[in-house]
């Protein structure tokens, strides 16, 4: 059986295309300005929307595309590759929207649907404080949705959160059942809080996101218990694999920057004595970003067609994503020497959006951890 | 557009399930007893031909199936899962087959194809001499091939050599140029000096190739100067895919060996303490195969479409594969601890094979080199 | 505080400078035979007992040297670059030695003791079947020792088993303690059943250790429960610095090698394109010895002076022993290319022996687990 | 022969100890008001000079304190644990008091002599325009020194060249020798160009040097020809060693602050599940930092003591030394998931630090280059 499906539509194709010019003259332009002023140009954000980009991920019933991952895959490479910041800090439903595929008819999301279907898609943050793996303190108290469960605590940076209106959840009830909200930011006054962030993806609007004793009941319910594990579990599939097709253009972004750059001195016969060195790195990089978008194309493939090994193929290509995204930054920096420390070369931006990207979506040693486990229990089920 | 192409006739598909089976039934139980004899079981050389293993590479106006890269690097991938030694010692036209598939009305090859239309293929074995990255001393002198080319020295061990009846050699000549020669062993006399080896893939039939002042003329000569540089630049590509798809195999059958042990002692709750670390070194194996696996395929479909890429593709391919390969077998030795040590499971002959194997096909640096040195002259030549 | 002390007596000097030359003379040569034979030359077992190298570790009083452990780090690794398996397969009192040492007096030694007083030490095999890491199945079931323990079991490979007279071993109890015993061959009758093993250290008398429902009582009982746990943990301290010390031996024999011939070829002219990429894997495998050796040393020094933090710095150098120990005995074969494979140049033999090395020395991912818990919880104790 | 050693004058001890607790007590509370005014706090600087932090590597005729290399090894390690990018900011001499403690005669540097004699130590920077793995274009023109050499061209970032009032330049001359020069900057007026970096390292005083067709006459010179590459070549493995103990300072913060935090969540019993990874990740980055030290001890070692192994050494100790450094910080954002993100926590401002400093300190893979192919050449000397 083959090993990855890729049949565009004429639609789809001529996306890709446009997220490739759009990286090039919007984008790329764009990046170093909208990380001073911590958020994405209004053009952008608008020409997004219009074009669609906010869309690529929501039902066709809702009017949205219900693209399949790996022409999603495809796009977010593209314009990831223009600037990764930008992509992450894109408004609309954000990684709400992979729930809102697998759940369209969800009541939750009604009211959402609403809004959007009429004119804009507003904008969403998703934050999962279910996940072992992140240090948080989200607390959920109380008996009952009917009394009303109390949300108390404050999150780790969540993206887009500095401009959202709304807030998908997903938190440990107190009774250790896994629930999914939706909080409407009017109505349930969940805060955001700013903070003065140096590292990274700067213009991706995060904040932390505060409870101040937030009673939610019935109405805020996406799902709780085992439908809130299954969807939860689904989702996160879907949007690690669209974290790493995002890693995958920032990695080819600082490979290509690094080749140029490095064929041009060499033209120029400048340095030749370094460059003995400098061929296999070349090649070590290449061979990484080339793996890392394989990865994530096999896995986008296997979600598209229901594989029964796609979740653990998306915990796969999300940490070899990080592997080849931090190798390919670091080296990008490295080569250029003293040019990978001014802003002229992109590279420096590159290195700590990479660190950010890295660090605020689940570390490599965390992904590899769950795999591991899940191989070994399938194993032992093989087995017994 | 799409990265792999994989549309399997119903004779390649046969050929793959075939292959699985025959791994199980035939070479796998055959690996230890054909390491001590340093030779193939005659019943699977047999069978082997009788089924048409010898002939997946070569044209289909010989008779061949002149199969597509994809479907080999399956086939070759199941049957390496069995015992790569074994494959690595198929008799037949070796790695020789695909210059023949290449260039397959050459009148060098004629008798050779005369000789297998009518029956079996004789064993061929191919020397590279032209390789820099390997250590060698065969000295071609002499002045043309009207007075006859001199040939004198001794490669290293050459896989089949010790079985063949011809031999395939890539070798400059004293103007610098590459010329490829057929000697057939009865009338050019070169010499197999057999060698105690210890290392691996001892059932490969390796031996050193001697030439003791051997003269050619023109009828020995496939091709020199630029036209061999073509013909020997286009097959070691298809090579290069070929071997890495053995080493998936023989990288796979060490991961699952490896997770089913790990798996059935958690099972049954032994050194529970153990397993902490244990999980993401299973993960880590994982991605390293898989990843080596989509880099294979990716450089058979750019062979099989001609696609420009398909030769760096090819370098990219066996140098992940080496390393892989490396992280996979001795993963495995050290995750089976004192049972690594035994000869009750497979896993060191597995590493022992892989090392041998890696040894002997060129070495993970010296293919990034050149792959470094590839993409930094692409990109030299498109900035100029 | 000096991080390393050495302060080496004249007799020590002198064993040091005796190491090295029978390194040269006696055991490099021996080498290839001893691995064919399975054992370690007559001449060479006689002339080290004579020599007095079997008695480094053991007590003054008993007539041993009782040395730093500084020092044997060097004359272990200066031996063993003559060959390691000659070395783990020197006759004496072995491993137990160590043992010895911190229980100089323990009533379980006194025979032993005065056997090897008289004129040579009886070999001796230990065997820890407490640790965890290492896959194996000794049971121990009884409720006391008057009425006697029973051992059943058959224990993973045991190096020197083959020729022991003695065993020491280390098992839990069915209590769940600790417990060391003295196993006399003559009168127990533990069984050293031999394998037919093919990676490597061959000439090091593996054996697995069988127990067929054999009985001990207190007489066979070196220390059990917390006594035990101390004494086995600080012996287990000693014996990772000396493996280690032997794994820098060997390491600085394959570069060693690895460097020569890659410079002698540089210097006749051979294969100069290649060249490009080995300077930095040269030194990549430089430093990686030298951080091992450093490691040694220094974890040596700690446990001579008896630093809290040494059992920590034994997981720390036995740990980068290995990964440096793989590094470059795989490196050398690769660099090597196809000499690598041929017996003529020892790298094979070299790498087969570091992988057996490394599988039955607890592998590098146990320790590093170790060492991390030891951390963790040293630094929780520190907080609270 | 012993590898390290550290003998302490009093002196030097309590130096030593004095560092520690200025970087916990002023350097550390320092660092991010620091990095945002893009330069050191005015009292560190006076407090640093007046201690006399600046004259440790000053000749002591000259009134420094002509420390071991090994005792200044510690200090800065100390000092950068507080906070590398204050260290890189130090007022005073800087990397050229290696120069001068080499040549304290050299009339070039009267001058500069008496003023830090009668007072404090005016900031000096130097720039290595010899570099070849550096990316810069300086060129120098013009026949002889009596005519004047005219220097033209921008550099690379140099540290504390927005500070400097002097600038030592290494750099080739027309005829290819080298050249050293000491340019005041009120009579030579070579320009600092500053810049809007971001990376790290912020507080560092960095600037572009230019020189618009500066003429430079026999009084600048500090040497040429061979003197100079014997005094740049020495000062140069000075310089190594301390910049790698630096690194060790500030990869120590960060593993202390990432121990810290994970024993800490562990003891609060969160997030149990994750740290089944992270045990062998902490040790891995503890024998990280282990090795580096001990590299840096052994390289500062030979330097005091003049062994011939001693500048292959320093080329060790920061090749290892910006390896561990990478490893260690990367690690620790990682560890902290979230927190690693956020100001709060200042192990993302370690990772830019890190970051920077790697990339204007040669690059791990230029480092062993070069001592690749030191160590072929000294083989290849042996040999013949």
């Amino acid at each position: 059986m083959d090993l990855i499906s890729f049949q565009p539509t004429d639609e789809e194709t001529a996306f890709i295309t446009l997220a490739k010019t759009l990286a090039e003259e919007v984008l790329r332009p764009a990046a170093r300005s909208s990380e001073e002023e911590r958020q994405a140009a209004r053009e952008w954000t608008i020409k997004a929307n219009e074009l669609g980009f906010a869309a690529l991920e929501l039902p066709e019933r809702w009017g949205g595309m219900e693209m399949t991952l790996i022409s999603q895959a495809q796009i977010l490479e593209a314009l990831s590759n223009g600037d990764l910041a930008l992509v992450q800090g894109l408004p609309g439903p954000g990684d709400a929207a992979s729930f809102m595929r697998l759940a369209p008819e969800n009541q939750a999301f009604a009211a959402y649907r609403r809004t959007g279907e009429g004119g804009q898609w507003p904008t969403v943050a998703f934050l999962n404080a279910c996940d072992p793996g992140v240090s948080q303190s989200i607390n959920i108290t109380g008996a009952s949705f009917e009394n009303g469960y109390v949300i108390k605590g404050i999150s780790r940076p969540v993206k887009m959160a500095a401009f959202a209106a709304y807030l998908l959840l997903a938190a440990p009830g107190p009774d250790g059942k896994t629930r999914l909200f939706w909080l409407d930011k009017e109505q349930t006054r969940w805060r955001a809080i700013p903070g003065d962030y140096r590292l990274g993806l700067l213009a991706s609007g995060w904040a932390r996101v505060q409870f101040d004793d937030l009673t939610v009941t019935k109405d805020a319910v996406v799902a709780e218990g085992r439908d809130a594990d299954r969807l939860l579990s689904r989702a996160l599939a879907r949007l690690r694999v669209l974290e790493a097709a995002k890693e995958v253009g920032l990695m080819t972004a600082a490979l290509s920057y690094a080749t140029e750059y490095t064929a041009t001195r060499r033209a120029f016969g400048q340095e030749l004595a370094k460059f003995q060195g400098v061929s296999f790195q070349m090649a070590d990089m290449a061979v990484a970003v080339q793996a890392a978008r394989l990865l994530v194309w096999r896995a986008a493939s296997a979600l598209d067609r229901e594989e029964p090994e796609a979740p653990g193929l998306s915990l796969d290509a999300l940490s070899r994503a990080h592997r080849s995204l931090r190798l390919v930054t670091d080296s990008a920096v490295q080569l250029l020497g003293g040019h990978g420390y001014v802003q002229d070369h992109p590279v420096e931006k590159w290195m700590r959006d990479a660190a950010a990207q890295i660090a605020l979506n689940g570390g490599e040693q965390d992904l590899l951890l769950r795999r591991g486990e899940q191989l070994l229990t399938e194993e032992r089920e093989t087995v017994s």
